[in-house]
């Protein structure tokens, strides 16, 4: 434990957190817990309490905790140069070799990497990239943007409005009009029960097509999506979805935006969504797996088609006029490298494969007949459970019941980290990349006994 | 140097630049700098070139390079806890002592920080506080914002909109429609040469005054603004101008939003430019002298009158839906700690006067007179040395002969770096706060040969 007693008042006193009741925290009535160190999929808090953290951070500490040849990395980057910028074709031999790194592991296609901080700011320079291109092409009025309701994509104004959760909306007047959405692809909430998966894509598609046909496809710059639906409940897409999308996309010249952020550098099991799925996306959108968080970094990563045209723009306009102060970060460039090369020396790709089937598994083996059990489902080291009021008529509870947040705290009580989602009743996991099957096995075990003691 | 050979092929084939001529760079005819390390007012780049930088990076590393305290502190928190996110109350001691250090050092009246990564996703937090505080207050109309022309606050989209500088709207379809522009405070460029700087403060406050008349002000939310206007030539307001300013937002209950990235934290001889001018801000803008840049980190400040209003509406709505994965991120927190003890230790906030003050006076005792210079100004550890084709006439030059970027040009020749400011021909130096007067005379005497070189 740590000396300083005041550190909690300073907390509740100075301190505006994110994503928090700022009331009840205020008020000392929303809990409050200081991490001060982890180790592999553990973290401990000043407390005492080692926690296995089931939800890697907010699905991003991939490598797990404690990685000394990260913070090495980082350390010795402090010491020789922790700041330059990467305006005007300045750079430091850090960012230079992430962005050669990222292009040898990015999908087929791509053409160059641009950095920013977290996955807000990288959708924000995808979304002015892609206003930017059609100018360029002289197509001024194929600008809207089409995302899904349950996407996650930030949450700025524009990034927010592209997330479609009304957490994100309510009180800030979004989305803002130049954001218009679709049908989640969400089969457990299917419109008709009777529905098999490839109808339900094909409604889907069917959806989509009438919102283009309905804005006017001359209208519609990009489409953008989650391979596997992230915080809107941890969603694979139901079969050949990406692929009829992406059918739709093409008849209508709308690029795609894949916005890999939770997906990137690993977690399906593959190096990219995109790959799993067979995506060919315009640009990608990448952050936490990038650096598995150790310090910011998000990389927008632009495919041919796109960077033909945006340098065509410099060369008829000039300098672009984008950047950040910190866009290439030499710290969060050196933790980055040294992520990739340890995601590739310890096989944590190949692991989130194995282990996240062998969790995603043993959680439908354990859990998929419960009766306030709606699904369970899962990708790669990506797995949810959904709690329903009754499963045969596909009910759900009441959010003001907050169920999925009972079994979340049920499961904190005996160790585990989960995330309750904020749209559902959804029990979400996202371990590091490096989780083992013992460590699956208590995860599994966990959820279980607490979806037990709440549901019975 | 370097052993990488191929380290320059990697950047021209991999690496989106901010704010570079893409087609340029790509093809090997812009520039290239790979910077490899730095030491106070000094970088080295790979080419054995030692700079002096007038510019501290990208006006950000406000102690100076190489600073083994900061370099440490990140050092020893990555081996720590390099990362847990700070959503739903949690933290960790780095960043809630920088959380309380922030609020000891911000100006009378500021209730709680906010941390994000960079200046630009700051001023995104702001405007969406904004937007929800007036929610909360039943005012659903009032949520345009008055910026200034040559303001800078950012380059996303609505930061970018913020913003009032062609470079960062053009083929960006920007500003967008919540945002609206007023006269910049900009002697110089004053409307009426006979025009004294009273007279002239009184003419903007006119201007604003037109402007809230014409949209209503019952729709305008708030103002923002620069203390010295930045980016858009380095300007310190005419006599009297907050003072004016705060009397017209205060009448018609506009919320004031201080972005101080580039003042805050001693720039301009004070702890904040608020402090500097008497601005009575409701929000303030903070980022790279919070850290210096030494890992991406920004603050914002939030006031009291709208901390109210804003824990009353998660009392009334629940949990505020906002945050970044990378929100209070701990090596970021890190960084600021030691940073913010260092600027104390070594007094750089009076550096920052007495240094700035002699740099501004020298500068102006060797250039302000020079048939081209149409000004030399400045405030604290910033100035600039506008240039004109006829001083007389205050005629400007074209802007395609590059006459700013050319003397910028023979002053890096020399070995000393400052910035050719991207709307007009102004040579802008903001080097770091811990600049000596032999540096600064250096910084005076290369001016004054590049503005002979390039204008005789
Ligand atoms: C798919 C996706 N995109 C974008 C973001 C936004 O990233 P950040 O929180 O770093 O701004 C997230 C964050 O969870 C995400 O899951
Ligand atoms: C006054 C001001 N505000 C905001 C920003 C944006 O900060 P960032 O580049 O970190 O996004 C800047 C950057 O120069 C700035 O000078």
């Amino acid at each position: 434990m740590l000396s300083n007693d005041e550190l909690a008042r300073w907390d509740r006193d100075s301190f505006m957190h994110p994503s928090t009741h700022l009331a009840q925290f205020a008020r000392g009535e929303a809990p409050q817990r200081i991490i001060t160190g982890g180790e592999g999929c553990h973290i401990t808090d000043r407390d005492g309490n080692r926690l296995l953290d089931g939800f890697a951070g907010l699905y991003c500490v991939n490598v797990g905790y404690g990685r000394t040849q990260i913070a090495e990395a980082i350390a010795k980057q402090a010491h020789e140069l922790a700041y330059y910028h990467a305006y005007a074709g300045h750079g430091s031999e850090a960012s230079i070799t992430l962005a050669k790194m990222v292009m040898d592991r990015a999908p087929e296609g791509m053409a160059r990497a641009y950095f920013g901080l977290g996955g807000s700011d990288a959708n924000e320079t995808n979304i002015k990239l892609i206003w930017y291109y059609n100018n360029i092409l002289g197509r001024p009025e194929k600008k809207k943007i089409i995302s899904r309701w349950r996407g996650y994509h930030g949450s700025g104004l524009m990034t927010g409005s592209l997330t479609g959760l009304d957490l994100f909306h309510k009180k800030f007047d979004l989305p803002l009009a130049q954001v218009i959405h679709t049908e989640a692809p969400y089969y457990l909430r299917r419109p008709d029960a009777s529905m098999s998966e490839g109808e339900f894509t094909g409604y889907c598609v069917r959806q989509l097509e009438a919102l283009i046909e309905a804005e006017g496809p001359d209208t519609i710059a990009a489409f953008i999506g989650e391979p596997v639906l992230g915080t809107g409940g941890i969603v694979p897409p139901p079969a050949g979805y990406w692929q009829a999308i992406q059918g739709v996309l093409d008849a209508h010249d709308i690029l795609l935006v894949a916005d890999e952020v939770v997906t990137g550098f690993g977690r399906l099991g593959t190096m990219f969504g995109s790959d799993h799925y067979g995506m060919k996306p315009d640009l990608i959108t990448s952050a936490k797996g990038l650096t598995s968080a150790y310090a910011p970094l998000s990389a927008s990563i632009v495919g041919q088609r796109m960077w033909d045209v945006l340098a065509r723009g410099t060369d008829e306009n000039g300098v672009m006029g984008h950047g950040w102060t910190y866009s290439a970060h030499p710290i969060g460039a050196a933790a980055g490298i040294a992520n990739l090369k340890l995601i590739d020396e310890l096989g944590l790709v190949e692991n989130a494969g194995t282990v996240g089937a062998y969790l995603n598994r043993r959680m439908a083996e354990e859990l998929g007949d419960h009766p306030h059990v709606g699904e369970v489902r899962g990708e790669g080291m990506l797995c949810a459970v959904e709690l329903v009021a009754d499963r045969e008529a596909r009910r759900f509870f009441d959010p003001s019941e907050g169920k999925g947040a009972k079994v979340v705290a049920a499961m904190l009580k005996r160790g585990v980290i989960a995330r309750a989602m904020p749209q559902g009743d959804i029990i979400g996991l996202a371990p590091p990349l490096c989780l083992s099957e013992a460590e699956a096995d208590q995860i599994v075990e966990t959820t279980r006994e607490a979806v037990r003691e709440v549901l019975g």
